[in-house]
């Protein structure tokens, strides 16, 4: 692999490939091929498409989405190409009487004549405005369906939980993707990474994902470690040089001994705990002794309150003595509520009792199977954790682990297309279109509308009907402050339209935390939240409702 | 790549890397550095730890679970050292105080001390049970738990998934996987194939999963390749050879044509539909002419019973006259058992009005977001599908998206280590194990057993004590009829044993079918099913609470 992180590609380079070199032009479903030597063998195979990839509905009971993805299909379609091997294993999978002219054509195919038009990624994103608008020859198109799906579905959702995640946190707080072990297959674990990090989080326990896209990395030891030590006395080299180096410690592991009585029996803390777990003293002495300038310690191994605590106490007022600021505790298991507010005002005792600056305010981090109900009812018990720690639920998305994402037909040919079904809400919108977001007075987003590519745009001060595309009472007038053009060019095909550049990860996270800011509050509740409007020009919703009577079919009452 | 299909591996050769190239040594959390260091640094690293990995809770409501994806963890470790840019990687990692030295220890790691202990991938399996038992210096054995728990958690959770589907959709039924496009990530794609085929899939619609594992591949067309067509009159090519080659048919569009016109005013159709979308007749035309021998067609484009199937019919029946057989149709929408009851009958009557033998049987699949609770409802209601296509449900395991795998510390330096938690079920077994299955006179597996290491293995026919490890008034003496080892020796480390062979696919999936038609019908049901026993030695079971009072820190109420 040598995937470079935060990918910064001008418009003039080369675009790398995807990030899992997993995904090939092979990572497609079988039909893409059949279809695709159906065109070929009815010569439509280079008849000019559009396919819109829209959601229809937004994730976990909430009114928006962010969207993720883009890179990764950028970086697909740049370096599409089949390999000889890859050719052979498709001729393989079809039919022996497919003729050889296919398997020609596939060799030369590549995405110079796509055109992919994109919502930035990092956007905040609503139902079924497209997400990304792809114009080519339909056998090629056809061919990116299942990978751009795969490449947005997930990281769309997952990026969206992070966010949600944050928003129930609070902007103070630190949030750490621990998630790698339990999420959906080793690249499951990396792009959740890479998407929690756009989503709002701050650092992640994922080494390669650190690697690969520079995300702060975060870790310092388990229960494994805690019980793998039986007692002090393991510990041989007991020496620690002070944090400005002008004097050694002979016996760390005394001195820690010596604070450990000193909490036991000082005015304030006295019959609080009796004696700690000795193997647990032993494995945070010697975790100091390692990184005696980030000590943090996990202290549920045993008991919080009467082993874990005062353990860590005695351990971080003997690095204290000799100039070193302990990081604070992490808690997995129990009361989290109870046990950080515990652990405070240990803490703060300490501080007072000793006289130890800042010692109140070491840092608190949970991690227990935590989610977005778990997180506000922290809030609410009221609580001293200052970081999460957050896995499971996060990175399988848990509460709905998929988020559906669909690529359909509009155009061929410049005729419009219609996808009808008997559920209203999966009416695909025709046409070629065109999408802008509208802002009010106030400065939030109003309303998405959708027009015809050819319709002129809607103008700042001008009036404009607004419709839902499907039912015909709900229309309203907008007069917007400020148009914003959703879709962008990132991959110009064989036109002369200029291409974004793929901005790196930092730009992309920066860009999520900004458009959630922007939206009207009521939209990001987590109970009832109010939905955002998607709307279609009065011209389109006319041109879909004469589409859908002219396709579908007229029914006889018997 | 250079996976092989079916990777088949004799013992005394090399084994190939994991299926994902981006499964690497630093795929894993930055504490197993972080505690590494530490190790490294108190002089530990060499300690030999015991480690178990299991689970605390069979998934989806269920009493089973299948154990996958072993095979991957073997290649992982067979091929686990550090390059240079990964030793770089990690230096920059931690804080800048780690030394050198720790360093030139990770570039000498391999794991040809560790040794792994596994129950074979594909069996059923049970809560607290060690799935893989792994023994080595404990720096480097926890450098393995965040991949091996990433490897083996979606694994087994989706093979458990498929197992189900397969259990609620009947043996019968053909079983089609569709899930890359919704799956979490390129490899949560390719993983979901590959399990839910061991699961009891027959096929899946993902190109690059069949390329890898030789999985059968299957699909046909999507509903845009039916709104790409706008009429018959586009199809230039109206040539078809008859399938025996004696005789060609010069305009099949007119033959097609025609038979919808004879389907049309036939005795016993005449009026159960009028015009057919004429789109829909193209794309199945077409569609027909490229694959005349593997007609499939998806037929709810528009309306299923007032064009899809009739048209589908008509198409079929001018196939027929050139002596191909066409293969069925696909419901993606409706409501599947009344349409599939609608389809059969119109087959069965088209079968006896214009006598074409077998055509009643064309084979209907279903694929619209199936999950065990739709098929259990369509066997309910009784419906007429032969095959199902799932997707979503399946590969992001909608019900429940992670099983809780963990990977605890049992044994160090001889000495047997536990974890404590006020949560009783998370308690970990310590000591290093040995576990058999015992089965009953009826052939049905009775109980699974763990002993320590050294305790006599159970006979057959003798009378044995089997515990719950926790619950002291749960015990039972089992005479077993039959006895069985579930830890085998897949990785032997630096010691004499011999090493399991890593079955092919298919063995894995034979084993996993097979495995599952020997349970007791009452731990496979789906509702209430009756939990399979997991015990311990009467030795074992003192032992733990010797060690559980011997570490929990006595209480004071005050």
């Amino acid at each position: 692999m040598d995937a470079k992180p935060n990918g910064e590609y001008s418009s003039d380079r080369v675009v790398d490939g995807p990030t899992n070199p997993m995904v090939t032009p092979l990572l497609t479903d079988l039909y893409q091929f059949t279809m695709a030597y159906a065109y070929w063998k009815a010569g439509k195979h280079q008849d000019q498409a559009v396919f819109d990839l829209y959601f229809r509905k937004n994730p976990f009971g909430g009114e928006y989405t962010i969207f993720a993805g883009l890179e990764e299909c950028i970086k697909f379609i740049a370096n599409f190409k089949f390999t000889e091997e890859e050719i052979d294993f498709i001729r393989q999978s079809l039919p022996p009487s497919c003729e050889d002219g296919f398997f020609d054509y596939l060799r030369g195919i590549d995405c110079s004549d796509v055109e992919v038009y994109a919502i930035p990624e990092g956007s905040a994103v609503f139902p079924k405005v497209p997400l990304l608008r792809i114009e080519g020859p339909i056998a090629v198109v056809q061919l990116l369906e299942t990978p751009f799906v795969n490449l947005i579905n997930y990281a769309s959702l997952v990026t969206t939980n992070a966010a949600r995640h944050r928003f129930v946190a609070g902007k103070s707080k630190i949030l750490l993707e621990f998630g790698l072990r339990r999420a959906q297959g080793p690249d499951g674990g990396i792009g959740a990474s890479k998407y929690c990090y756009i989503g709002g989080f701050d650092a992640t326990s994922n080494v390669a994902a650190g690697r690969l896209f520079g995300i702060p990395l975060r870790g310092t030891h388990s229960h494994a470690f805690v019980s793998s030590y039986m007692s002090p006395d393991e510990i041989i080299d007991k020496l620690l040089l002070s944090n400005d180096g002008s004097s050694i410690c002979e016996d760390f592991v005394g001195l820690v001994q010596t604070w450990l009585s000193k909490i036991q029996w000082s005015n304030s803390l006295r019959g609080t705990f009796g004696e700690t777990n000795q193997s647990e003293l032993a494995a945070f002495t010697s975790y100091a002794l390692a990184f005696p300038n980030n000590f943090l310690a996990l202290v549920d191994t045993y008991d919080v309150v009467r082993s874990g605590i005062p353990n860590f106490c005695a351990v971080a007022l003997a690095l204290s003595d000799l100039g070193y600021k302990a990081v604070g505790i992490r808690l997995d298991s129990g009361d989290l509520a109870y046990l950080s507010c515990e652990a405070r005002r240990f803490f703060c005792t300490i501080e007072k009792e000793f006289g130890v600056p800042g010692f109140g305010n070491l840092t608190i981090t949970a991690s227990n199977d935590l989610n977005e109900e778990t997180l506000d009812a922290l809030n609410k018990q009221g609580h001293e954790v200052d970081a999460y720690g957050i896995g499971t639920y996060l990175v399988t998305c848990y509460a709905q682990a998929a988020l559906g994402v669909v690529f359909k037909l509009v155009e061929i040919n410049n005729q419009p297309r219609i996808k009808l079904s008997e559920d209203v809400s999966k009416v695909s919108i025709p046409c070629k279109k065109r999408c802008y977001r509208l802002y009010g007075k106030e400065g939030y987003p109003l309303v998405d509308l959708m027009t015809g590519e050819n319709e002129p745009p809607p103008k700042v001060g001008e009036r404009i009907l607004c419709r839902h595309p499907f039912n015909e009472s709900k229309r309203a007038y907008v007069v917007p402050q400020q148009v914003e053009e959703l879709l962008k060019c990132y991959w110009p095909g064989s036109s002369d339209n200029a291409r974004e550049i793929l901005p790196p990860l930092k730009d992309i996270r920066e860009r999520c935390i900004k458009q959630l800011e922007q939206m009207r509050p009521d939209h990001m509740r987590r109970l009832n939240p109010t939905p955002y409007k998607v709307s279609v020009s009065a011209k389109l919703y006319d041109f879909i409702h004469f589409l859908w009577l002219n396709e579908a079919p007229v029914g006889e009452l018997q």
